[in-house]
């Protein structure tokens, strides 16, 4: 069954904001050249989560999943993210919609993230 | 001559967000022991940046990194930030303030994030 993923971030006024979600969905896809992979916004910024989950709802996907691209998890994560990944598991469902965690609880990040704070000398 | 680090984050009303920014305040301080670090906050959660500055400035610093803990960089990284760091630098003259760019700028944090978003079985 073949997975696709959705990078899910916060979105801004400002056009530069999503580069970095885009370069992720790029390395993403060149690690894993078989998973569709698209990146979604809570706002500001195109297209919003039920828009990108419609598309690949079209592409007769079976399971979605949606990566929340946050370092630090307040009520966008916590409150907004489960209520429309809720819409969308009832208007799509025959995907199997899992919601992860937050990027920022993954050990590895919060290491990099220390290393890469870490003045050269200190 | 000892640098000290401000992980500068954007805040939020809910006090949950915060916790990866401490994660990796400590993370940084069990790699570098003799490194000061502190974190600071744009909005919505203290301290703020020149509040966490005076601080350090108080330890008799010579050098200040503030490292941006932003995936995306918009108006907050690029407008916001760069001013309050030329404030530091008018108040405290004596400090080297370093600005360091945003984390979503590096290479590898790219890398481990499209390996943290690829499904165990794509």
């Amino acid at each position: 069954m073949k997975t696709a993923v959705i990078l899910f971030a916060h979105g801004s006024r400002d056009p530069l904001w999503r580069k970095p979600m885009e370069a992720v969905a790029q390395r993403l896809a060149a690690r894993s050249p078989g998973t569709p992979v698209r990146c979604a916004y809570l706002e500001l910024t195109e297209p919003d989560l039920p828009t990108a989950a419609s598309e690949l709802a079209g592409l007769g996907l079976r399971q979605v999943s949606v990566v929340p691209m946050f370092l630090g998890a307040g009520r966008h994560v916590r409150e907004d993210l489960p209520q429309i990944v809720a819409d969308l598991r009832a208007a799509h469902p025959g995907i199997d919609w899992q919601l992860q965690r937050p990027v920022g609880e993954d050990e590895r990040l919060l290491d990099l993230l220390a290393e890469l704070a870490t003045p050269a000398i200190p």
